[in-house]
C-alpha cells in the first residue's frame, strides 16, 4: 500500500505512529492513537491519546491547528470514530474543521464503528486514503485489536530460559538464569501490560512481590492476578502485604469462599482487610484448576486488555496446550544446565512426533548483551 | 598489535588467512599455513599447505617468486618450520632467497620449532614483525593448536533443539527438529572435522549414516567413531554397510573382542571382513563406561586432530560434565516441544543453584532462515 503514498505521506503519518505509542498502557483497554495535521508542508496540529476515556488524538490535533486547519491533510492511525450519541464525535469535529484529505492506517475493528467514520468523511465531501503502514498499526495495537474483536484479553508469555531449555533447577533455583539487562527487558514488558498472571505454586514457591523495576525510568505495576484455587496463599505472602498502586486479584473457587454455614471465613476476612487485595470466585472445571478460557473472559470484562503469564511450567502448558498465547517472549541465556532433572519450561506430555511441536513465527530477535531475546507469535 | 603495522601489511595478512584456510582439513593434524609474498606493492608470490605433508605454504611461494624475492616482504600466519634435520627446512630457503622482512601472525605452537625460526631468521639480519591478526591466527588454527599442546583432538560439541531444549520426542522422534538450512550447516561441521563420534545407543535408534551431506558443494566424510563397549552393533547397521571414502572405527572393550578359548567370535570376523571397519579395543573404566579421556587420547595417536561428538543426551552429559568440549555448536529451532517427557539435551543430574551451571562464551551467532544457530566457548 506504501507505493500510493509520497514520502511526506510516509513521514507524517510515521509521526502519528510514534505519538500513538506514547499513550501506551495508559489508554488501555482503548487504543493508542496519533494524529499529525500539515498544510504547506509544516505540521500545524498534532495530538495522540494520553489516558483512558481522555481527550481523543484528533481533537487535540484539530484545537492546535485552529484556523489553519482548513485545506489541511490529517494523518492519523485508526479510523476516527463515530459514534452519533456521543458528542462531540471526532467526525463531527473534523468535517467542521475543513479538513480537505485525511490519510487513515486502518479501518477501526470497533463493530459501532467500522466504516461508518469514513463513509461519513466521504459524504461530506473529505479525500479518505486507507492503508498506509497499516501492518505497523495493526502490530501497534495488536492488544486492542484483540480485546475489541474477542472476549480474551492479549495474552503473552514469557519464559527465561538456560540454553537446554530449565527454568530453574532440581532444587528449584533460578536466581538467576538471565542477565540484569534480560531482566530490565523483561520488566518492560510488565511495564507495557494490564495485568500479570501466575499460578498458586509460584507464589508458594518463590514468593514473588511482580511489581515492575525499571533502570532509569518510570514504572507502573500490572494487576497481579494469582489463580489459587484452594486459597493456599499464606496471609505472609509478599504479593499481598507490599506497596504498589496497582491491586492483587485472587481467583479461587465458590466451595471456599464461604463455610457452610455461609459466613466468610477468617482467612477470607483477613484477605479482605488487606490494601489493594480483590477475592473473586470462581468454578473450577472437572473439580481440579479453572477453565483458563472462563479465567481470561473474566479478565476481560474487567477491562485489562493484556496479560502477562509468568507462572511455571504448568500454568505455561496449559496456555500453550489451550492455544491461548499471543505472543512469545524467550529470554536464554547461554549458559547449560546439563542434567535432565531440572524445572522444564513446560509440564505434561508433548507430542509423539516432531511434526507436531508447536511452529512459531519470530518476530524479532535481540542480543541482550550475551542474552537472547526471541519474540514470537503462533505459526498457523 | 595491529596498530603496528600499515594497511598495506594488514591486507597482505589478510590474503595469507585466506589462502591458509582454504587447506582446512585436508592438512590435518598439520597446520593450515599461507603465504604472500610482496615486492614494489605487488605480490610475487603466494601459496598455501594443501596437504598433510605436501609442499610447505612457503616454499610455494618462494618459488613462484623465484628471483624477484630478494629484497622483498613475506607475510605468513604461522612461524616457518625449523628443523635443521629435515631438509629443506623453510627457514633455510627463506634465508636463501634474499627476503628481506617477514610479517608473522604468531609463534609456532610446535615444541621443535617454537621460536627457534625467528629467532634463526633475526641471526640471518632479515626483519621480523611478529604479531600482525595474531587473535584470527590462533582461532583459524585452534584444532591444530589443541592437538600440538594436549594428547586430545579439538572437540566440538553439536545439539539441535527445540527452543525448550528438547533433541527428540518422547518416542524418539527428531525428524527434523532444525530447518534444512540448518542441517547444511551442520553437514558443513561434518565436512570441517576429521571424525565424529556417537555412542551405540545413537547406532541403535537411529541407525545414522553419519556421512557429509552438502548443497552445492565437495563434502568429505569424517571418520566415524562408535562407542560400543558391549560390541552390541548390529551387523546390518548403515554405518558399517555403506560407501564412503572415511572408515568406521568401532571401539569396544577387550573382553568381548576375544572369547574363553582365545579366538575371535563369529561377529568379530564378519566385522573385520567389512571394508573400512576398524575394531579397536579399549579397557572399560569402572566396569561400565569408557574412560573418555583415554579415547580422546587413542583418537589423538591416530592423527585425528578435530572431532565432533554428536552423540545423544548420555554421551553428551559425559563430555560436558568431563570439561572435554572445546566448541559448542547450538541449533535451535523455533519450535516448542510443550512437555516434560520429551529427550533432552542433556541426562543426568544438573546443579543444585543454576549459579553452578555451564556458563558459556557466545563466538558467534546466525540466523539460518527462522533457526538459530549459536557457536559458543566454555566460559571459564
Amino acid at each position: 500500500m506504501m507505493d500510493n503514498f509520497s514520502l511526506a505521506d510516509q513521514k507524517y503519518m510515521s509521526r502519528a505512529l510514534w505519538l500513538a505509542q506514547l499513550g501506551e498502557k495508559k489508554v488501555a483497554p482503548g487504543p493508542m492513537v496519533g494524529t499529525v495535521i500539515v498544510k504547506d508542508s509544516e505540521i500545524i496540529g498534532e495530538g495522540y491519546y494520553k489516558s483512558y476515556q481522555g481527550i481523543h488524538a484528533e481533537l487535540q490535533a484539530l484545537k492546535m491547528g485552529n484556523k489553519k486547519n482548513k485545506g489541511a491533510t490529517m494523518y492519523i492511525n485508526l479510523e476516527p470514530c463515530y459514534k452519533p450519541q456521543e458528542l462531540p464525535s471526532c467526525i463531527k469535529s473534523i468535517i467542521n474543521s475543513g479538513i480537505k484529505r485525511i490519510v487513515i492506517s486502518m479501518i477501526n475493528p470497533d463493530p459501532e464503528i467500522s466504516g461508518r467514520g469514513v463513509k461519513a468523511l466521504k459524504k461530506a465531501g473529505i479525500k479518505v486514503e486507507l492503508g498506509l503502514f497499516k501492518k505497523e498499526a495493526v502490530e501497534l495495537n495488536e492488544t486492542f485489536l484483540k480485546y475489541i474483536k474477542t472476549d480474551y484479553p492479549f495474552v503473552y508469555l514469557k519464559k527465561a530460559q538456560t540454553l537446554d531449555g530449565y527454568i530453574a533447577s532440581k532444587t528449584g533455583d533460578s536466581k538467576w538464569i538471565i542477565n540484569a539487562k534480560a531482566r530490565n527487558e523483561s520488566n518492560k514488558l510488565r511495564n507495557k501490560v494490564n495485568a500479570i498472571l501466575v499460578g498458586i505454586g509460584t507464589i508458594l514457591a518463590d514468593d514473588p512481590i511482580l511489581t515492575t523495576r525499571l533502570k532509569d525510568q518510570p514504572a507502573s505495576d500490572p494487576e497481579r492476578i494469582v489463580l489459587d484455587p484452594q486459597l493456599d496463599i499464606p496471609l505472609s505472602a509478599k504479593i499481598i502485604n507490599q506497596n504498589s498502586d496497582a491491586q492483587t486479584l485472587l481467583i479461587t473457587s465458590a466451595k471456599k469462599l464461604k463455610n457452610t454455614s455461609g459466613e466468610l471465613t477468617d482467612k477470607i476476612k483477613a484477605l479482605q482487610n488487606k490494601a489493594k487485595v480483590e477475592l473473586i470466585e470462581l468454578e473450577l472445571k472437572n473439580k481440579t484448576f479453572f477453565d483458563l478460557k472462563e479465567v481470561l473472559s473474566l479478565l476481560h470484562s474487567r477491562g485489562i486488555s493484556s496479560l502477562l503469564v509468568e507462572g511455571g511450567a504448568r500454568i505455561s502448558c496449559s496456555f500453550l496446550q489451550e492455544n491461548l498465547v499471543d505472543k512469545y517472549y524467550y529470554f536464554i541465556a547461554p549458559r547449560i544446565y546439563g542434567g535432565n532433572d531440572g524445572i522444564s519450561s513446560f509440564c505434561g506430555s508433548g507430542p509423539e512426533l516432531m511434526a507436531n511441536a508447536i511452529d512459531l513465527k519470530i518476530i524479532e530477535y535481540k542480543m541482550l548483551d550475551d542474552n537472547i531475546l526471541l519474540i514470537a507469535k503462533n505459526k498457523n
